[in-house]
């Protein structure tokens, strides 16, 4: 068996035995299958896709190219969530805490952000000291005595998809779904979880744009957690506008205490509780619904999912004073400027992708894995569309490190923000839920 | 413009400017653009295609990214042969030398074997001192006086072109009719020729085994060699069983000097002269199909065809009497053993590719670019589909380095000579003739 028969055959629209997947990330992990075989094969997968077994096996390749979080002696259940990414989407860092503080395991962890979407890990960076990369021993610790750790993906956690994932990310093979399907669950099964709930973003701003799509990845991973006895449900959420109203680094964070302190904007908490309910009912503490709801209000009501969020900053290196004084601690943007409506109309569209890069544009994102991200710029988008709006009222604020950057900022904003006449179509917030047991659709506006 | 979109248009279905084309393997031959980018590139053309002006602006690009011989000089016409390669096809080494007899210029450009076809750079290289590794200004010269060169790609032809293939023999892309035509032809066409007889290979040892594909990659070659003003003439001959008895390196030489003295093999004697007729008509020395035979006949009746041989092998560094005494310079194989009928029959098939990877096995082939290969071995097959054959009859003369490789090679021949009861259907040896007025069926039998 050569490399090139393996390319070939699945360009032919054949299929790789396990035991073939197995051979070759292994080999593509130690350094022995050039770059450019795998690049090839991938972008037969794009074309050819994988059946359900080779899928499997892929992504137990990838898990066994590394290490596990050592996590199976715990008692209590052990839950993440993993969302496929998008713009202004900040949900894990006030999840986390919240889900951690009901009595359930959280060993999240998380990516950076790559092109026009934000990452977790990039975001809490912005808080001074806090330190991403701990060692899968001083996680597994940490989610011991805390309850939870926000980490990165470590060099020991399947390397085989670290690579693969680098390389597809450089040759236009992201969007291949089992490949897509094998990354997250190679890397979230390597946590040793007990529950698994995921959030598939659908709309304009999502890897994945349409809902017909955004299910098959769904029911993919669906299939592979259960078959790894990880119990992993999805809700499809919207993403054909921003989340919440800060979009950066910095002010993400700020938004995400807000939210931990009982408040923030209605659509990140809608999504949130929806992910915490669901993360509750796999985790098993809670059997309904509401019970799951209840107890997650209790947390915030109570203070104990702030006080958790500080427990974790403070056990990774940051300010014991954070959540009492975030903006003492959190860098500010030395620009502040209004972007006005340019006429007076309703608000059609809030365009993530275009969002999304002129953050990258302003320095708050990165368009190669070894860009430097300024934590301080951003958006504040505080209009939606079905917004009434008047000629020259502020929709976005700008929070920017120059004159300059702001009058870019300003074009781009320009072309983001689509003001009409008719009143759009309310989409829902979170449209689907999917299980091992099928697709259940929701009514619009979600679980708020 | 990053080569990430370009892969993502092409993966999408688009299609990439002239301009594009160019930058991009301009970067790629300067080492700018890595491997996993083209691979990918080239995994998408395989499933996307190319429109006619990308086959062009690669074909200009690659030819563009290095030097080209210096002919324009010349008054006489210059034209060259090429063929998609397959078992036994030694045509080229008997065909030049009596088109250079004829008074054109021959500056042939052949390539080494690889996966299960030979390469005529390897069987010249069996003539003790042959040098195939001319500079191209020694190229010249020798084409300058002797009327013919017989030379390998140097580094200063189509460099881009050079990486790629290697890259696409790695990758499983090598089956890209786009990528396949634009190879071929930055390479001719940086021979300055005035005319280009192109020989494509159908059936189960050629690369493109269906008419169909072949007819495909005829046509756009021709447009893209009257395009650049290189009359290109197309004859599809037939891969279906080995051309000629030869089938190794040493013995294809022998058996192309039995051609040079006015003998060898029917099937090798009728595709080398329907190639020659075509190649003296689009030199224009000749205007009809009868004169330019008549042409080639006097070239090797008067001994001028095997003499131009001889000079050019000297000239190259090979000895002086190989034409008279071949067999004293040429290498013979230790083991030389018969491949007997296994039952008595009709000859159904001779597969020509288990043949060449049989040729392969004994060391004759290579698996991978930098193998060296064993001149002395290789088959003398005596037997075609539709002879009667007797058990116990001998069929093959198997030339071996040692009595394991016999055995070996036996099985590998028990397997691709297939013996049974019906007659089976002639295949025409020359089975159409492709010009940039269209495609002129030939009859059964071929031109002989």
């Amino acid at each position: 068996m050569t490399v090139v028969e393996l390319i070939e055959r699945k360009r032919d629209g054949g299929r790789l035995s396990a035991a073939e997947w197995r051979e070759l990330m292994a080999r593509y992990a130690a350094g022995e299958v050039p770059d450019y075989q795998l690049s090839a094969l991938a972008m037969a997968v794009f074309f050819r896709g994988m059946d359900d077994d080779e899928i499997v096996a892929l992504t137990a390749a990838m898990l066994e190219s590394g290490k596990r979080l050592a996590l199976d002696h715990l008692t209590v259940p052990r839950v993440d969530k993993h969302s496929t990414g998008g713009v202004g989407d900040k949900v894990s860092i006030p999840l986390a805490p919240m889900v951690a503080a009901c009595g359930v395991a959280v060993p999240m962890m998380s990516g950076r952000g790559l092109g026009h979407t934000g990452g977790t890990l990039d975001k809490l960076e912005s808080i001074p000291g806090f330190n991403t990369r701990l060692s899968l021993d001083v996680a597994a610790r940490q989610v011991e005595h805390l309850g939870c750790a926000l980490i990165g993906q470590t060099a020991e956690i399947a390397p085989a998809d670290r690579r693969l994932y680098a390389l597809r990310d450089a040759t236009a093979t992201v969007e291949a779904i089992p490949l897509i399907a094998a990354s997250i669950m190679s890397k979230k099964l390597a946590e040793g979880l007990t529950g698994l709930v995921l959030d598939v973003k659908s709309g304009a701003g999502a890897f994945i744009p349409t809902l017909e799509r955004a299910l098959t990845l769904a029911k993919t991973m669906i299939a592979l957690g259960q078959r790894h006895g990880c119990e992993t449900v999805t809700l499809i959420t919207d993403m054909d506008q921003p989340l919440g109203v800060a979009c950066g680094n910095a002010i993400e964070v700020l938004e995400s205490i807000e939210v931990l302190k009982g408040g923030g904007p209605e659509d990140l908490r809608a999504v949130t509780f929806a992910l915490g309910e669901e993360m509750l009912l796999v985790a098993k503490v809670e059997a309904t619904r509401a019970a799951a709801r209840a107890r997650l209000e209790r947390a915030l009501g109570s203070g104990a999912a702030l006080a958790k969020f500080q427990e974790i900053v403070v056990a990774q290196g940051g300010p014991a004073g954070l959540v009492d004084a975030p903006e003492r601690y959190l860098a500010s943007a030395p620009q502040r400027a209004a972007f006005v409506a340019p006429r007076s109309g309703v608000v059609q569209r809030v365009e993530p992708r275009p969002i999304g890069r002129a953050i990258t544009a302003l320095g708050g994102g990165r368009t190669r894995v070894e860009d430097s991200i300024d934590p301080a710029v951003g958006f504040l988008v505080h209009v939606r569309p079905g917004d009434t709006v008047r000629a020259g009222e502020p929709l976005v604020t700008i929070l920017a490190r120059d004159a300059a950057a702001v009058e870019e900022a300003r074009t781009a904003l320009g072309r983001a923000i689509v003001i009409g006449e008719a009143v759009p179509p309310r989409r829902a917030l979170v449209s689907h839920r999917v299980t091992a047991r099928g697709v259940e659709e929701l009514a619009a506006g979600g679980a708020s």
